[in-house]
């Protein structure tokens, strides 16, 4: 059986954007249920000011906290410099730094040009390096932005082989604005392989904007993709367009992969009852996901173990 | 450019479990909307007693209508010769029979057993013979039944060779319970085509009850499937659990297939002011999908077509 990593990002991309802010207990409930289910990495905050983003002003305690917890992959997004710093302070494993694809994206969410953002992850790859840190590079929006439209291809592949050379450890591939295909994540995902070379570029990041988020996961799998960000109740879609910008849902994520056979370690059942956390923390927030209403299988427990 | 016929099954599957009963002139409007949108193939209704189905007792007036719209392909599900023959009088292009590989499900939805299956689909191939009429089977609850559980993939195959030895032209696996995972979908087509001949394997029947439809969907395009059913606002769901069991979303499968460079031959813009009718008439029917929630990418004009 083949081992996929599924990456939980709720507790980052998912609560950035929620109206009310977790209570810090609430989410540390949320990430040990999570590892009791099985899941082996969560991503559980940024290390971005707390003047801008108070969802995220936590973050320091919950990774000392996620530290505690046995064979748990504790990772972080930082935006810059600065942020890297706190997060090697606060003792993550990895972190990732976004770096977007389309360079009005860029100046808009981090106010920094291309080649500004190269010399941030230079540095950020520093860094890490001192501190024995995982360093990845999130390729955002590298599916078409919402502002700029369609991104080259070869852009992408260029802005990935600069970052590389600037120190990044690992990329992974970030449908940021649920833009992706799935024949556009095999031809991106083959291409950036092909740069940086395939051990270094294993991760997807997709939303489920316009409903493709699963189809995209296993065209990814395809490829030979075996990390998948996803996000539990797929929470961070925005409250006014119902189910149109969340992350992949983890549930129906987990149900996809160990239906077909792929070892995730991860208990679906016990992963469904994470959700009762979330939502009593969270009430206003809706939750998606199709698995969580409809069930499981009768057959569940013996498919794909043929 | 591969061609993919997109088969609207909303006015058949969709309208059956809807609890009111959409007027004759609102499916007669829908119908032609979509047929107008670039929809080829559209199963207008079912020939079952109206005693057990008020929803389809307009058929044959349907069958009648969709018949003066130029290049749309009529079909309308049959689930017995009494039905075939009502079809055939009716003046379809085509009829499909369900043939369902749980034979718990067999005697509880059309009471038969499979051997009196046999029999009818013989019956029923004669009569489309006679009037030169396309006859499909429809392998249905292939992937999994809420009763029985798994379905052996052997006795799909053999039950569908007996089909064909009966007299059926053509097969599609219908995935009825949404219990099909993409590995499962490559393996069966594969095994079936395999079987009665690949030409005679063409069409997926996929509902989306655990979020899957579009990953199962994919999955059946690269094993050479080219005929996939869906249903306009994936109506057709349990009131009582949303999102828990309607169709594959036409819009949404639409989306993914226009951006990935397939020819649907579809105009997704017209295809989505369609929904207007569909709510306008059952205002109390949920409407399903993400892409008519997020709308078309910047960029969807472009896609595919490098």
């Amino acid at each position: 059986m083949t081992g996929i990593l599924v990456s939980e990002v709720g507790p980052r991309d998912g609560l950035q954007s929620t109206q009310r802010v977790m209570p810090l207990e609430a989410k540390k409930a949320w990430i040990k249920a999570e590892a009791e289910a099985g899941v082996r990495e969560i991503e559980v905050g940024s290390f971005v000011p707390p003047s801008l983003l108070p969802q995220m002003a936590d973050t320091p305690e919950l990774v000392a906290f996620a530290r505690t917890i046995p064979n748990l992959n504790v990772v972080a997004l930082v935006p810059n410099a600065k942020g890297a710093a706190r997060a090697a302070e606060a003792g993550v494993h990895g972190m990732s730094i976004p770096f977007s694809m389309s360079e009005t994206h860029s100046l808009k969410n981090l106010r920094k040009s291309h080649p500004e953002m190269i010399e941030e992850i230079r540095v950020v790859a520093e860094i890490a390096r001192d501190a024995d840190i995982h360093f990845a590079v999130g390729l955002s929006t590298a599916f078409g932005c919402t502002m700029e439209g369609m991104i080259g291809e070869d852009n992408v592949v260029r802005l990935a082989e600069q970052a590389a050379n600037a120190g990044a450890q690992e990329f992974s591939l970030s449908d940021t604005t649920g833009y992706a295909d799935p024949a556009q994540v095999k031809r991106l995902v083959r291409k950036v392989r092909a740069a940086v070379g395939a051990d270094r570029m294993t991760t997807l990041h997709l939303h489920n904007t316009r409903g493709l988020g699963l189809a995209n996961a296993l065209a990814g799998l395809e490829e030979g993709i075996t990390t998948l960000d996803a996000s539990l109740g797929g929470i961070g879609g925005c409250p006014f367009a119902p189910g149109a910008s969340g992350n992949i849902v983890t549930e129906d994520l987990v149900f996809m992969l160990n239906s077909m056979g792929y070892d995730t370690g991860i208990d679906l059942e016990k992963l469904l009852k994470v959700r009762e956390i979330v939502a009593a923390a969270l009430p206003e927030e809706p939750l998606y996901g199709f698995t969580p209403d409809a069930g499981l299988t009768l057959d569940y427990g013996t498919r794909g173990k043929s």
